[in-house]
């Protein structure tokens, strides 16, 4: 099977000031295409780095995807340092060019100066049209090697890996094929899930399975390698099935699933609407929620009761409850889901009220206690979540996000 | 200056079905501490794969931080990679045993028998407690150059690295420091910027500075390196200014302030209050203000009016301009600033109503359409911003967020 080397080009990378999201998208496209990737290197914007990251990479792997370093900035390095690589000079592309003056022109400015600098490319190399940015990419041999450098802009790199890049994988993938399928899970503990699947997991087994855990969610990955499309899904499939089969309700979904998603097809396929009431989250289901093309078919709104003035104004949550017990406890979760729901008129509705901290923690009330509220047609039901009072603010938030969200996923499956 | 290089452990990553974040985050450790990050790797769940990148590191550099690897299950193979890679064999560390019986026994369970994997070390080598979780870390030198070993699991890592690694770094730094700074900047782009600054960024200055560009907010980035910190800081202040005068009130803040911090400390400072009424963000703009610590002094809430009929009851839209303009126009923003700060009493309130797509958009309204409503004592003001429809869901709400936020932090300002 064919191996690639990514390299992402940035100072702001190497010193930890930008977390790279491109690679892992990258990766997962040539995957998809039967290029397994060996390695990611990142290294920062200085040539002699960059040009030796770029021959080892050639030297290594069958493939090379650049991203970065394309930008009209001085520290912008990648076209410089391919031209070392290659032991070549820099030329002026006047297509290139060209597309940079226009892409000005039509928003009614003149080209700086600077931007000129993007349409250099080695002499022996080409260029990639970028359809949404100035940066074109650039395309050169090394050796017998293929390399690709884009620009660092996530959605400009996407568009142009999928116009420019793709096509020539698929040319020359010769019709082998990795397919890859994950299996979400939630509500279960990583070891314990390992437990239950240990057999599937031995080295060397065909579909290969791991697991990776993150924030309360745990995937289940199964990667086929074989001949053809068909034959790795039907390999996919029976394996898939075992995992179920062992894990039950626990699963929630595949693949670009998210809780999100998951609830709201469950949501759509019951006609049924969702609002929200949120305290410690401050949106954050909300946002998951919207983050799915099309919510607005099942997901009414909410309301961000951060202050409790809020909870009692607009969401009737009794006055009294605040006073004695505080904005962190059961009777507020429930009244708050009673509340949002009335308000709304919705089939459902979920609240959360928490300690996120660093700060407001007690000993009867440490940082990481959340309250979830669910309120169905039937009922109002509320659950306890202790989430450590070590784990820092973010955990807690998307942790009492995520929990939320299963509570109604397994509602809904009942 | 010493350097390290970072290894990332898992197939998980180069498949790319996760993101790494841990480099970025031990990358800004190190660079704080006077350690130079060279590169990042990242390779799969394969022993051979593992071992190698392990030896490379040591090799080429001073110092290996290695995440990612050390879970129960059958493909965490860092424990044996480090013992391939150093000649060893593996022995059970009886403190870490207990530590991880001891672990479930709190929780009121007992061990399963596959988390005893975890405590097996590299007989010259020594474990790192994990006070978060059940994976210990292991240490050992591979050569002259020591290697940490730490779990994948961030905030577990986040814990060791603080706890282990950087006491050892603090004792071998000899004194270099390298010291950043980050100036951040909004309503400002790349080329203008880089023009404004270019003398700044020539190659070779001191400090160094370059710029990084991420969904709306661009980044300044000076790294002084000099013998002690106060000498350093003062190099990073002068830049800083200059920086400063060059950009003007496109300087929003520095290092970890983000948008949202910022307004948050703009609003408490005038003890003014602040509600929300998000539509196409839905509840992206309520997440990120309560991301902040302590955003409950002026962050009252918000109402995430996704449905018309919630624009309607909640916020008092008038029914004919939805019925005539559509949900997303200049007079749906200002109305639904002014009900949102009206109903929540707040001394300012943002709304924001959008096409965030990928469906939904029209000739006269295509998908990235955005208006952005500020109600402030004296006045409504509403803005429009077309972030491109080719722009996919997750830039347009982001970036709708991002307006947000500065249109407020820019009236604040005045």
């Amino acid at each position: 099977m064919p191996t690639a080397w990514l390299i992402s080009i940035g100072t702001e990378l190497t010193l930890g000031q930008t977390v790279d999201t491109n690679s892992a998208w990258i990766a997962e496209q040539l995957a998809a295409h039967g290029v397994r990737c060996a390695a990611h290197m990142t290294v920062p914007d200085e040539i002699e780095y960059v040009a030796a990251a770029i021959r080892r990479a050639a030297e290594a792997s069958d493939l090379v995807v650049i991203s970065g370093g394309l930008g009209p900035t001085e520290d912008d390095l990648t076209r410089a340092a391919l031209a070392r690589a290659t032991d070549d000079s820099l030329t002026i592309d006047t297509s290139s060019l060209e597309h940079i003056r226009a892409f000005f022109e039509k928003r009614g400015r003149v080209m700086p100066e600077a931007n000129r600098t993007q349409a250099l490319v080695p002499s022996r190399a080409r260029a990639i049209a970028n359809p949404c940015g100035t940066a074109p990419g650039i395309t050169l041999h090394l050796g017998q090697t293929p390399c690709y450098a884009l620009p660092g802009v996530p959605f400009e790199m996407k568009a142009m890996f999928t116009d420019a890049v793709l096509p020539a994988l698929r040319a020359a993938s010769g019709g082998r094929v990795v397919r890859t399928r994950l299996v979400h899970c939630c509500g279960i503990g990583e070891a314990e899930l390992g437990e239950r699947i240990h057999d599937l997991m031995q080295r060397g087994g065909s579909p290969e399975v791991g697991t990776t855990a993150a924030l309360g969610i745990i995937s289940v990955r199964i990667n086929a390698t074989t001949a053809s499309v068909d034959k790795a899904d039907r390999m996919l499939d029976k394996t898939e099935a075992l995992v179920r089969e062992r894990l039950g309700v626990a699963v929630f979904g595949r693949d670009r699933d998210s809780l999100a998603s998951v609830v709201g097809e469950q949501l759509r396929a019951r006609d049924a609407t969702l609002s929200t009431a949120e305290s410690c989250t401050g949106g954050l289901i909300g946002a998951q929620l919207t983050d799915v093309p099309g919510s607005s078919d099942y997901f009414l709104g909410g309301v961000i009761s951060y202050a409790n003035e809020v909870k009692r104004d607009l969401l009737d949550v009794d006055e009294s409850i605040l006073l004695e017990h505080g904005a962190v406890c059961d009777g507020v979760a429930h009244a708050m889901a009673r509340g949002v729901r009335r308000k709304f008129g919705s089939t459902y509705a979920l609240s959360v009220t928490g300690i996120a901290g660093p700060g407001g923690g007690s000993d009867a009330k440490p940082v990481g206690l959340v309250y979830i509220g669910l309120a169905s047609p039937q009922r109002i039901h509320v659950i306890e979540r202790r989430f450590g009072s070590a784990a820092p603010r973010s955990v807690i938030r998307t942790g009492a996000a995520i929990a939320a969200l299963n509570l109604l996923r397994l509602e809904l499956v009942k």
